[in-house]
């Protein structure tokens, strides 16, 4: 099947050496909506094990609201004045429940035979009893996520940095995520560099390639 | 400052459309030469916690390895016919020794006065210490850079399919992993889809926006 005209080597390496964990944003300009909702929805079309989508995504808009998480956050500079703050959520813990719903949303779009769903439920029956190691896989996924989205920004010429340095508990109480199924993992704020983010002209640290690849 | 040109919107969301979870690749049609440079290149440049890169990447280029890998890994197709295989791992566990790595490289490329990295040291010393917890932190950051590249493949066109159902500890016997200090975490096979795939034509099952996304 032919797909769209990929771009070049050059002009991805180009955007992924750009960007950058952006620590001021400029807080007047706003991300024009069109990209905003190629943002989000890159993190909708992310692929997820077992197809399981264990997340859920909070866009915090409420100044109350980010001055609270910003004292859960270190104080960092980010979660106020970036024009956007998303709060990843991971499934608490993956259960048949999860399942089930996934094979209703494929209901939806196609004929799923009886045998077919039977199929699915057992292919995932173990996984589903192991019960409290779903909560760590549910973290990697949303981690998987993020790093779809850091690159859909990066080609987008939009800038993000993820939060990891935040208190999830806090998040959760004043997200209200208490009884939702869900849990804070990681924040993300986008928007565009101020001029003056010192962080945006030091250089990039990254181990040589001899220190990262292997070849077996 | 102004970057590369950004892709459109429109463009980045038909690549991530486009791709889906190959599961038949075509083994006679290999990725070229500076795809593929830049696919590993959005490894090295993804983003990381404190910047610690906590990873090792293999590239499985031994027939004789992939037929052992295939049968760690449920026999998947991907394993063999897929042009190129990634084994991800993680650093085990994050030491004192990856914080002087870093500050290491630091050193290289600016100048680091002491003081400067005895803050870097103090730092990261409550994480570091936090010992076992690193495993599942490092894992989470190998998860984000199979994001980046997960995206980082559809806008070039490549076809990627991540690999979770594989048995970590038989490719670490087989890639000969042990007393590195890294484990495998996850693999990730590219190329280009087969013909008859036909998970190719099959929707892709997302839960929709209201499900996925709340604001608050």
């Amino acid at each position: 099947m032919a797909g769209p005209e990929p771009i070049t080597p050059g002009r991805l390496l180009s955007a992924l050496q750009w960007r950058y964990a952006t620590q001021r944003f400029d807080p007047s300009r706003p991300i024009p909506a069109a990209a905003w909702s190629a943002i989000l929805e890159s993190l909708r079309l992310a692929p997820s094990g077992f197809g399981l989508q264990p997340w859920r995504i909070v866009s915090v808009e409420s100044p109350a609201l980010r001055r609270a998480l910003s004292a859960a956050s270190w104080n960092q500079p980010q979660v106020l004045e970036a024009p956007r703050l998303l709060v990843l959520c991971r499934r608490d813990r993956v259960e048949s429940l999860d399942v089930e719903r996934l094979i209703a949303l494929a209901r939806g779009q196609r004929a799923i035979s009886d045998e077919e769903a039977a199929r699915w439920r057992a292919g995932l029956a173990s996984f589903v009893e192991s019960g409290a190691a779903t909560d760590q896989w549910a973290a990697r996924q949303v981690y998987l996520a993020l790093g779809v989205l850091v690159a859909a920004a990066a080609v987008l010429g939009v800038d993000a940095c993820p939060l990891e340095g935040i208190d999830p508990p806090a998040y959760d109480r004043e997200l209200g995520l208490a009884g939702t199924g869900y849990q804070t993992v990681v924040a993300v704020a986008l928007g565009y560099r101020a001029a003056g983010d010192p962080a945006a002209t030091a250089d990039k640290l990254r181990f040589p390639e001899a220190e990262v690849f292997t070849r077996a």
